[in-house]
């Protein structure tokens, strides 16, 4: 079912990419769903997630988690990789950023359904959570809680 | 979609700001949400909320979570810090000042919905957990469980 | 919006209290509920509970968690702490003895909604847990998973 | 409430029993439900559970968790012990196994609701869980997730 | 209900089996159903599954859960095993190889239900997981969570 | 090796003994070390303690976990459970009485090595642990952490 | 071995004391050491230590652990408890306060040893530890790790 | 290094062998060590021994862990589980129990050390752990704790 | 014993700092050791560490901690969160990278011992660690683990 | 201090390499220590190693830890990568497998000390894990315990 040349229009994958310099000018690329004709979740975990302050210039960290059911199209896990180095140099409040991490991918994949929680390292003692979906759960799809334990200080 | 000058009217952000005497002297403020046209939630973890006893006037300590989902704003979170730090000489019961400070998020914010979770720390031996929301959680929008383990003591 | 006033009528907070020599000469209290006016749950975890085995009389060990949704009233603590530590000379099975406890509760709180969780020491090899509820959990209020782990035996 | 004359007829409880060779051979004891006019559920978790493989005769070990919500019966705990240990010289498939003790249990409870968790230990490095209820859960009973972790392998 | 004749037709079982060289020389086996007249799940978790990277051909590794409700047959343990381990050799993306798994499955065994986990170890830095079932949980059926801990980096 | 005449003087093994009303009135009894040519480490863990305050009549709850090295001499693991039970309406501080529960199993085993770790729960929201042991532990024998969690109080 | 006259001289045990208004205004009491004759180890674990940051005034928040071998005294745990909460609203660096109370403590008890263990929250994401102990671990005597679980940021 | 010749004379390696009947039945065979030249540990995990009380005829549950520095010979892992095994209808203590298959090993392997981890499943609610090693750790080899948690009761 | 004067020099401390381009460019600034009189450790926990790849220029991630003894000298954490800052766009291989920092640090504050351990989030599958000590762990100070659980993969 | 010149000779590093058909074939690399000064600790943890049994041929899976101090010498992690990857299609068994790998390690970097954990997942019910090194730890480097926790069956 899986076909290789699926990947051919790809411009990034098996390559050296250079990291992009804003996520405006990351590409963000698809390749068709091999089981478009079922319903399934697909998650990637990415605890690499970093950003800068848009007030005071210093780097945000983020734990961030990606759910999604995939219609036609796959998001190429490559491109997510660059798409999400892409903000290291990029100023963004934590509640806009997690939802417009969100938002690129809808654009792009149209997805049956997506979610993003956006788990921040703490700053001033008291981290944000951020959690967006783009609507109910689809019904008869199986979409595991996100699990992330919650954040307990010292001790 | 974030703007700075959403921020020019807030009296505490990037200031040396003073704990303020008492929850009612503190000044909440509130920004814009830059993301007013979806549904999420957001979540900020405080495991350092202290007050006094009412009737001993010896210290309380708990670990706070606040879970909403914003309408028209966001709470600016230093405000947020500053208020909560403004319990540290004020008396209150557990059960009371736990609603009570999701009662004063609720004023300020205007939110689609909104819930507390107080876990307190033993006193006694026997931990007191309060928890909190404003009624039903919206459809379709994505609020995880806290996950705050239970109490177990010793061993 | 708490009053002291409230507590006059007490007669064991602020006391050097004596345990109450069984569950029948035990007072439970009660106290106006603060935040009457909302629904919301209080937790009460109470790791140290001790009876004793009524066909052995050797001593039997519990972890309790109590979940209520307060109307009127809410249980004066240090009376809770007293009537649980009344059963520390008191044969009673696990069963009964946890769904008892609730019972009593009931009684003096006539409460929106009442769970127990009587996570017992295991004897034999095998411990039992016992879980009581008054009725289906509330619509609109939040409960938590009590979320103790569940025995493992060695290893 | 509860009446030690409630466990006049029982055969095994406070002896010293041996024992039973087989499954057919034990004898599962019930008390009445000190509670019944209550819904509630009875939990036991029995880490200690060893039967024989009918293919090869080697022994199998699982960690079981019951859960039911009684009627009018208990089940009298000493005898669920050694009915428990009558597997030890009786061979059964896993799925099998699990679901015959379910149904002695229901056989002689009629109880409201019954299920049974069996968490077999890896054979070929893959372990089976069997999971077996009589039905729906029941309305408005509490009844916790069994909670236990999933087998990981090593690391 | 368990009846050795049962497993007479079976070649695989009790013998000294090669690892086959591909999927599509895999032979999946069922057993019959010792207890089809009621609903339960069969849990398999094969924390050592492994395939190669269709673009690159370096290894792949992921846990996988499996959960299904049989019907009128129980796929072969065994069979299970050798069916899994024929992917060592074999190109697969995450997404295609977890639900192609699936399907194997359903088409041998016509369950009631089933559902796949696929927690692929990180490449990049980011998991992949992939999650399938073949529609909604059936009514009144037992299906725990898998529980698997999300991803956490390192620290 | 093991003899059950070895037992044969025993008062407690295998009655029905009441708990006794003292630490004074209890009696713990030994056996003869079966393996007493050999230098090895015998650990009891028991989380079911339970004494009273002797300031304020309030029961106290430990975790006790007492790790020896015998010489001639075990000790009987019932007559301990029952010495434990003893200190149930007895008022004793926490250092005074863990370090004299060392003491009387010192006095009747005469073992080589001895220690103790008391982990009392905690009271004013500050648990206090005590750990004693006879001298250094001997050379070449093997005598693992106790490896108790520390107290977190909550979050 | 316990005598409550030993507790005769004492000035807050029993009695509702109020906060000290600073560490230098905190009485720190002792009490005779029951058990002088052996060598032993008192662990105080405190986790709701708190105050000011001598640069910003707001609050800092720490878990303290605190190890000694008693001498002659053992510390009055209600007056450390006050001892700890006179900290409150004093500003003091984390290494500087953290080994400051150490001092006070050594200078009342003059212990065989001590030793503690500031685990402080994190500020601008990196959490700073602090540990003093008076000198090298006293021979033969038991003193476990502290254990507390560093910090790892979320996910 | 390693030979399959080696394995030539083996007895059960391979073969469907029957449990024996007791541990004097069973036999625990050896190969030679194809890594004698240097000093490593090998390490077994058992989390499914089970024996009989020889007091009251009830099965025993533990989880042993056995370390040993080989010299000239290994334990060949099949015949270890099946001596293992052999103990499921053998009364024995669970101190003499766990040094005894110790000695078994050492008659066998004569290894440079041997120790063996014995954590035996609650009984009365106090369980028993033994600890047994032929003598100190040898000089340079690198043997890690056995890191069992304790056992913790419930909560 | 602190004194706020001894930050009267310092140039980062309080302002707003913008991130240093290069570790070259950031200033690492000290005070002076309050308790300069007596050993202790300090230790930093940095779960926000990032590089870049120097062959790739793709990001890399660690979780960093570090131990030192001071001896005249602290440094200031301010700018010890920027010059960990200024690694962001710094190329570096994981063993070099780890050291170096270790080394920047020994040069300013000439402490009496200081280690490091650079915990790598995983490329490829494996993780690297890197651990460096300036030599034995000085007698008679109390350094405890850092006891950063191992990466476990998946599952 | 890095120099990418370094890698000039290397064969692997940026390339796709094919997976070597067997150890034999496969080509460790070595780069220059930049840190060659100063001793340190190298830890590769490898949770995704797969080789043959010897006697079934069916695979056998382990979680392999190691850590060494490197002299002249560090191994390219690629490299590394493609040789443990070689064992995918390679009959060892477990005791020589280990220690086989880290013998090949030794002799292509001659480090100041090397050790090697291989904790293999269970088969039989009984995992087995190999521990080795090259003696005894060097003095004054730091090598924190490689603090994989034990397994433990189900439950
Ligand atoms: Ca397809
Ligand atoms: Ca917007
Ligand atoms: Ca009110
Ligand atoms: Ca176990
Ligand atoms: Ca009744
Ligand atoms: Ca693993
Ligand atoms: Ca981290
Ligand atoms: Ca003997
Ligand atoms: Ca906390
Ligand atoms: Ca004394
Ligand atoms: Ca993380
Ligand atoms: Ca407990
Ligand atoms: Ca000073
Ligand atoms: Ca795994
Ligand atoms: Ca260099
Ligand atoms: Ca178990």
């Amino acid at each position: 079912m899986s076909d290789q040349n699926t990947y051919a229009g790809l411009t990034q994958l098996g390559q050296k990419a250079d990291l992009p310099a804003s996520p405006e000018q990351a590409v963000l690329e698809r390749v068709p769903n091999p089981q478009a004709d079922v319903d399934y979740c697909v998650r990637f975990t990415a605890p690499e997630f970093t950003s800068l302050c848009p007030m005071t210039g210093q780097p945000d960290f983020a734990h961030l988690m990606i759910d999604y059911v995939p219609d036609r199209w796959l998001v190429e896990s490559k491109s997510l990789k660059l798409f999400l180095g892409s903000f290291r140099n990029h100023g963004a409040f934590h509640e806009d950023c997690t939802v417009m991490i969100a938002r690129r991918l809808v654009e792009l994949l149209e997805p049956r359904w997506l979610r993003i929680g956006g788990y921040w390292y703490p700053r001033g003692g008291i981290p944000i959570d951020v959690f967006y979906q783009t609507g109910a759960q689809p019904e008869g799809v199986w979409i595991p809680d996100q699990g992330v334990p919650p954040y307990r200080g010292r001790g």
